[in-house]
């Protein structure tokens, strides 16, 4: 996509001497490259991350919406202010309460989609050549932002109870002694994208003290917290270390993602400086969207809104954990998500899912390949499968598909012809940095 | 609002050691922080920039906007592409059509409004201590977004027609003798805010020769295009050089600001990079605001709608202009615009704009004082006044009151004393950069 002096037409693009040095880092994801030919019908997407929204209640969120145009529209139509709504800020401060996060309303930072607080958040402390520590995998779009303002991202390894402390020590103590500047910890404690792990509570004390002590900030970003299969939720790093965290919020996951409204909790100084951030980037964010949610949060039994989406999602991720077992050949493994989309797969040695894709994609299944969830070339022996959006029959059919592609892969077929013992497939990849 | 180490409330920002570099440079708009206190109801406001909505079928939108939900709601509430809807891409080109632009919906991208489409542009080009080309005086918002991007801003002479092509050259040649490097000229070139002077035609042809001499990319924001009080429109200057021009547009003055509905328009190779940027700033834009958007433009007469708007904005522009000649002390003048939102005037010597402002909003008017509009410290003896928002009763009430302040000033009262001959109050504020 036009990254070299030859764009993809051909020609040279004529402006290419004029582009700024962050442009560099702006690369097209491998993952959202690949939604165009996944979303084509007779492929079984096991790749993307959209919400299932079959649950939501479309004529009530009409008749909702129609009303407040009619009623309010000079004001839902109109700008209004670049923090946000006061009453949804309010609201906001109350779903975070469900986490333990005691939050106030003057705070919180309206944004479109928590996609916008993660280019702030990386606009305000980002200067080229900072470190982020962010877990390995990690989320592909905030890879992308923290690219964007030059900032390098050191992965650290997590295993089945998320990051691990003495890796996030080492890893800080190393750019300490190679006097790097490690601007913050990007984390997603609950139901991790990609490798569906949630980190266990009596570490989340452990990290965040080990940031203090380094002086690094935590970046919380939380979209799936509500989201646990039992009904359970986890303290949020937040609530443990106010003054330390930044908290990014979503509406996307528990309500409608095509309304784009997300949120950042900050300390209030870094609060100050992101309104600001916010201004300059889209001058507000959409009235209408904030004021339907913050009518949905008011009128509708929006707890049981999530319930309805957890119990979906629960039996998805059952369909695929069962499908896993009964397909995978030997040799792989993978986590087991309690909450959230994602579970996180890693295949045999000799496999290498990038360059499979193609291969799978041709036997009509698409998931995402480890490698775009690393900045380091990592993630080749690794995959993140979404269940989140075809139903539990799909979901069979997509791992079924993708088995046969597995155990045609030269680095496979050998071993099911000869004798030896081979390993047995199974839950719980542990580590998923280590390839 | 904290920007030093003191941050409001007394106390030291704990995380002020860790701000990017660019934060130095985002600072709270004079303008912004003005309207909490310009909105008490018995202020006239004359400072924003807000459409005037009373005109729009409220009862229409809302039915359409239903109807999308309830029909198409698994689409509207979902993700969609970065670079937005296909069919609201074809739309947008037959919009631009008016005015001349033969763009191609492949090369829209779809923002947040268009100051998102400003941040993108930014952030695409602008490297710290890069100069970009504005008029002086300039919009608010863009200085912010190139401030954010660490480029500096050397503004450009305009008169009654707009930007001087000679003072064009003359920066130009000035920044490449001083071995700066200049990414881009931007410029609004019809119903200029804040000046509401309007480029002439006979003058976009030269510019455009000017900046392909220099490699100099140009930006042109036209917000305001179709808002020409005698139906006119101008050719845009996308539509004479498409290769070398971005284009912003906007539906916040022609539909609705709440929405967030902009977009830009860019030569291929950009645009590419620009997808990327939108991707990594907000995932995608709003998908229900693109379907309303879309729906309003494929269903409603929007044409007859925007010249609704016209109609309106041209009487409140012609309340405004009478109502500064029949109250506003000798000495002043301002420009005559023929569309768009507002008037600039020039006050007498000795009156500052930015320190009179508290004494006006004691007397219950509000303007934006001219130094918003300029990165180098002029326009203290500029005012931007907004009709687009007042009833003409209102705008009445504004103006004589403003005048009334004015003629408190101790730089003008002693000329009331005098029996020397004043100068003559009147139309057509040249030069709106020299003080």
């Amino acid at each position: 996509m036009g990254h070299g002096p030859q764009d993809v037409h051909g020609g040279v693009d004529p402006h290419l001497g004029r582009y700024a040095a962050r442009t560099a880092g702006m690369t097209a994801s491998e993952i959202r490259a690949l939604f165009a030919v996944a979303s084509r019908p007779e492929v079984v997407s096991l790749a993307g991350g959209m919400p299932n929204l079959a649950a939501l209640p479309l004529r009530d969120i009409a008749a909702q919406t129609a009303r407040i145009i009619a009623e309010d529209g000079l004001a839902a139509l109109q700008y209004a202010s670049a923090q946000g709504l006061p009453e949804l800020r309010e609201q906001i401060c109350e779903v975070m309460a469900l986490e333990g996060v005691r939050g106030h309303p003057d705070d919180v930072v309206v944004t479109v989609g928590s996609q916008m607080g993660l280019d702030l958040v990386a606009r305000l402390f980002c200067d080229p050549g900072d470190v982020v520590l962010a877990e390995g995998p990690s989320y592909v779009g905030a890879l992308g932002s923290f690219a964007t303002y030059q900032a390098q991202v050191v992965h650290v390894a997590m295993d089945e109870h998320g990051l691990v402390p003495d890796r996030l020590r080492a890893a800080l103590r190393q750019a300490r002694n190679a006097g790097r500047r490690v601007k913050m910890l990007y984390t997603i404690p609950n139901f991790h994208n990609p490798s569906g792990v949630t980190l266990a509570v009596g570490r989340r004390a452990e990290i965040l003290e080990i940031c203090r002590a380094y002086g690094v900030l935590v970046v919380e970003d939380n979209p799936y917290g509500l989201l646990g299969f039992d009904g359970r939720t986890y303290p949020a790093l937040h609530s443990l270390d106010p003054e330390n965290v930044v908290y990014l919020g979503s509406f996307s996951k528990t309500f409608a993602p095509g309304l784009r409204v997300g949120w950042v909790l900050a300390p209030r100084a870094v609060r100050e400086k992101l309104v600001l951030a916010a201004e300059s980037a889209t001058l507000c964010p959409p009235t209408l969207n904030q004021m339907v949610v913050s009518r949905h949060l008011a009128t509708q039994d929006w707890r049981g809104q999530i319930d309805a989406f957890r119990e979906t999602y629960r039996e998805r991720r059952d369909a695929m954990l069962r499908a896993l077992e009964d397909h995978l050949p030997p040799g792989c493994t993978w986590t087991e998500p309690d909450g959230g989309f994602y579970v996180w797969v890693r295949v045999p040695e000799g496999v290498d899912t990038r360059a499979m894709l193609p291969r799978a994609v041709d036997a009509r299944v698409a998931y995402a390949s480890g490698t775009g969830f690393y900045t380091n070339g990592l993630g080749g022996r690794r995959m993140r499968l979404s269940y989140c959006y075809p139903p539990p029959g799909r979901i069979r059919e997509g791992v079924r598909r993708l088995a046969a592609v597995l155990e045609a892969e030269p680095a496979l077929a050998p071993a099911f012809a000869g004798p030896a013992p081979r390993p047995v497939a199974g839950p719980r990849a542990l580590a998923p940095e280590a390839v």
